[in-house]
């Protein structure tokens, strides 16, 4: 599959000029557009591109890559044509120039194909058009795939779950019974939806805590998207539920009864536990700890380890942690916050004495 | 299955008293135990319970739903009881009462049922009376199932693994060669017991790190409950060791030779390390980091994000970190913190100048 | 497999001592080799090693249990050999001894024995001489297999990977299309390979995050070892590399584009963001959350929990958080340092005072 450069620039929309060109006169790509016939048959980084592939230009970090690039040609702003050495495509954003060629020349393959014949299918359970079922994947009693859904090899659907339409998940991922996941999603593989939420009451005796049994469910939204080995639990009573639109990472812990809002992104090993509800497009860095029982509003940002022990009722960016210091650096600081107390108590004591 | 709202009054131990009684006479259901023939179908939450369903109010912050549920009954104190607008279950803990019901109207399904013909069961395995194996696990060979339990699509047992009466794994799950686990014990999707613990010997040459074969084993004790992703590492020579009643979240990272006392419960992704010793009724927050080859006595508490890198000795509640703040806030405190030595030299000075 | 004790001394290198003799004077196990023919089975702690055992000493923490041992002989340096109540194994490096000495006397069985009837290989794999497929795998097409692979019951590996020789892989492990594994890696269960790195471009509209195709690879060297649920994403164009000799834990999440640096050590659950470079011979403790676009100076150490949110371009020891205090005291912690500023103030005040 391959396009000309002059395809390329029609479906992402981007201008094209040529380094020959006088760079600083750009010209539509319509006047252009059978102009260039280079075959391009890949993306490639600045770095790494060679000839027949295109690199994009999108974080100024990576400007000086710019002037050595072996790329057929770059997507870049109008700004960084100026010194682009080949073959240039500008648009506005760059970086969505290069997601959409992304697209287009996505070398995935699916995770299943066809229904393979040592998969496990119930005589109950409802397929639709074209729903790929790979190996020694299991799927139970009344479970409903939709159209153009895609199991991956090894994967357990349980009991009643319903997928909609064009959703993939890949090998070894486990969803419980009546787990519901709507359209477009993608999910990565060992990830695991509708397990037990922790749910236990202390009880005297030999055995402290006496298990409650989780009777909510998961409910998904459409074009939700989940990592590798991401577990998400099912609701005690209610369900936890991922809104249309939201991205989760790998490794990240959704606890029961959570709501997360649409187009909400998180990064990975990030933990909600159990009743917080987050807002719409909240974004989430990596190993940040959310409280239970809490509300986040929509908009919030959350950095990196973040410790988010209350609601936050107000959006904006919030922060906690201390970044890395020389170990030494780190143990005075330590002790000199550890004697904090003491230094208040010495200069409440030159207050006192200068103003006696 | 469903039950007569008397019938329940009388499982879970509750007074039943009715909307129209005078609500501050309570009444013992002994007397009114067939006055109430209402059919109940299931559990729901205050807000979100239909004629039918039983409610409950554990937690004040709840209290308002109370007045407006449409539940047909609901698990509440005697105190909340006076303000219950439809028939009131009343019982010293509403919590308990909640766990009970939830137990006699599970609609969990088995994880598997009978033993599906397409798992891999070694001739050499010994099964007890009622074993389940879902579809496409594997057994491997010496492996004892004891009665009762169950093995949930696509587990992996290895060799010589001893699962004890009633325990019940769910898919994907993998468990190592020779691991114990008792009796009882609930294990969710993905989760991994008797991986290789993380021990090497640094040697000169290419490869720094030379394998050190990790020879113990796992031994799980009765009653453990144990979260989807969770990872408990074999131990090098002894076993790692998971004592009767604790109770274990997702994706918890147990190392070899770590021992976790009797009815310890730890939440979400909290982490151990090597040969660390936990103490009995310990209760450990998510995302938790504890260090190796320390104590930690019996009936200790852990925040959130706690950082524990020395033996706790004394139970009690202990915390680390900081609530996040915004983000320029949390700027403004790390360069404070960074300037305490120069606070400190400046309040001597001032103290110098003073006393001088 | 038993081995007498002289035979051990002899492969690993010790001089074997014995307790009659005046252990002041060590002779060299050139003249001991043949005088002992006690009959070793296997390795244990001091504490709990019996009769046919051998112990090691590496850790002086444990040099009181020495005194008790009933091991067979004890593995020890020439100093501890003094107080050796058994047989000593005297060695400059007793933990090298024991490492040496466990992979001698392993047991541990292989992930699998053959080809299983059950698993799933696509007839255009390949495969090399004397490689094992467990139950129920699934080998996609165009996957290479070297001699000596061993792939555990249940894993998937996907389109075109190629695994080197004597690799061996744990049940339930998914490996994407593409990845390369190097030769004498080790990956134990339900690890992912070469799922999408988390790429999106934030588009209007009502499904904010266009999904980036991760058209990258993962590359892995030799002697790498992998833990039980860590993810490894694959890159976004370039590839994620994992360098010879790396040794990862269990639960570490490695994002795209990452580029992890020969011998580098890393323990459970840390985390690194997307597209960091990561030097040789780094150790990382548990719980490390690295940030994305930075770089990691060869030979650096982050101890447990640390938040590295800038490239490091100095080797050494590195480390942030607070470690755990009771928590009244971490409540007025935190409290006096919300009001660092305010004591800034006052004594600022107070230099003034004086200083007018």
């Amino acid at each position: 599959m391959s396009h000309t450069l002059s395809d390329i620039a029609q479906k992402i929309s981007a201008t094209l000029i040529h380094p020959s060109a006088d760079n600083s006169t750009l010209t539509s790509h319509a006047t252009n557009v059978n102009l260039d016939s280079t075959l391009i048959t890949g993306l490639a980084t600045l770095a790494n591109a060679q000839a027949g592939q295109i690199a994009f230009l999108a974080n100024s970090k990576y400007q000086q890559q710019l002037l050595t690039t072996k790329a057929s040609a770059v997507i870049v702003s109008a700004e960084a044509a100026k010194s682009c050495p080949v073959s240039a495509l500008v648009m506005d954003n760059p970086y969505m120039g290069y997601a959409i060629l992304a697209n287009l020349l996505d070398t995935t393959p699916a995770a299943a194909e066809g229904i393979h014949a040592s998969a496990v299918i119930s005589p109950t359970a409802t397929l639709g058009e074209n729903v790929s079922i790979g190996a020694n994947a299991v799927i139970e009693s009344g479970v409903k795939l939709a159209d153009n859904v895609c199991i991956g090899a090894g994967c357990f659907i349980g009991k009643n779950a319903v997928i909609g339409e064009s959703t993939k998940l890949w090998a070894n991922s486990s969803v419980y019974h009546s787990v519901v996941i709507g359209k477009h999603c993608l999910i990565q593989a060992n990830t695991v939806i509708g397990s037990d939420g922790f749910g236990y009451a202390p009880v005297p005796g030999q055995y402290k805590w006496h298990k409650i049994p989780q009777l909510g469910s998961v409910i998904i939204g459409d074009h939700v998207e989940i990592g590798a080995s991401t577990t998400i639990d099912r609701g005690a009573l209610d369900n936890t539920e991922i809104k249309d639109g939201v991205i989760l990472d790998n490794q990240i812990q959704i606890a029961h009864n959570v709501i997360i809002g649409e187009n909400t992104a998180m990064a990975a090993c990030s933990v909600i536990a159990g009743s917080t509800v987050i807002g719409k497009n909240c974004t989430i860095a990596g190993l940040v700890g959310i409280n239970g029982h809490i509300n986040i509003a929509d908009n919030c940002v959350f950095t990196g380890m973040s410790m988010v022990t209350k609601s936050i009722k107000t959006a904006g960016a919030y922060s906690s942690g201390t970044p890395v210091a020389p170990n030494s650096e780190w143990h005075k600081t330590n002790a000199r916050v550890k004697r904090l107390d003491s230094l208040n108590k010495r200069v409440k004591a030159l207050e006192k004495q200068l103003n006696k």
